[in-house]
């Protein structure tokens, strides 16, 4: 018994390899390369570690760590879907809620419901770790574009209230973070890497 | 003053971005190409949250998790070294302690001695989260390894008694993981996925 929960257990961890393969829009800073979702989330989680003091409510950095962990998972099967891609955004979600029962699915009984209620709860930004999540999730790519010349930006040909409108969330988790964004972004306009808002 | 405190912390997040350039020996579970330190971390975190009910003593997980996310931040100035690289092995707590002066270094004091005493411990392996956090990093490259038919191993013709030897310490953190590890190296060696013990 104890065996086949660890072999589902190692199933899990083998089956999410994958999202090492699953590639986004951003750049590195290095510009090299698109990053990919597993190297994301481990930015995100680093990030929630660091930056976890400037969090508008007080929150459980260890949750908001392990929801970043599993956030994308479910792009294993469904692929990244471009935050500006209006196409793409319409059946994301059915998308994704097939990805989550299957790849949360894998795991024993109570470990696949805590992951999906994780996920639930990231989704809905409506607690106060979700909302930070969601502002790391944000501030992360805009930083990866801000500090690459707006190299994702140029590809897509995105203009600053674009943007702005994508990164209102982060004022949601925090305000410092919110005010850094802001700044990012009108320093990339004011540098030409971004277009100005139509 | 909390802006330039925020300023540190966010160009210490730019400059790990770099760990996502650090690739390592293992390659991936689909064979495409070699795995970086970034996705690496990515995954010991999440098997650090899924995993943890098998280790052999009580652990803080949160604290298993944030050493797993920045124990190999060094590489970024002192390379990954192959753990069956005996010339590499030579110098390399001399590249990697400068490497952490610079890099945690760059954090408030705070952040920098929290993140230097999580990396000190996780060298040292003197406590039940860091012994639990060096079973996940032997066990997940030995994963790599016996699911894409030893590629790793092949490709520098490693044979059963140094990987026996290397993974000798999943023992110390996990009985139940341990037991795994041996699993998967006798597999190997009857598939013809890893050479005999000479």
């Amino acid at each position: 018994m104890i065996l086949d929960r660890l072999q589902s257990q190692l199933a899990f961890i083998r089956e999410v390899d994958r999202l090492k393969c699953i590639f986004r829009q951003t750049i590195l800073m290095d510009k090299s390369r698109r990053e990919n979702d597993a190297e994301h989330s481990w930015h995100l989680a680093l990030m929630a570690v660091l930056l976890a003091e400037h969090a508008r409510e007080p929150i459980d950095v260890a949750r908001v760590v392990r929801m970043v962990l599993i956030h994308d998972l479910v792009e294993i099967d469904a692929g990244d879907t471009f935050c500006y891609d209006e196409e793409g955004a319409k059946d994301k979600a059915e998308r994704e809620e097939r990805a989550a029962e299957r790849i949360f699915g894998m795991l024993p009984e109570d470990q696949a419901a805590e992951f999906r209620a994780l996920w639930d709860e990231f989704e809905a930004m409506d607690t106060p770790e979700s909302r930070f999540a969601a502002s790391l999730d944000r501030l992360q790519p805009l930083m990866l574009n801000a500090y690459t010349h707006g190299a994702g930006w140029r590809r897509h040909g995105i203009h600053a209230d674009q943007v702005i409108e994508r990164n209102a969330h982060i004022r949601d988790g925090s305000q410092a973070l919110y005010e850094e964004s802001i700044r990012l972004i009108e320093n990339a306009v004011a540098q030409g890497d971004l277009k100005p808002a139509r």
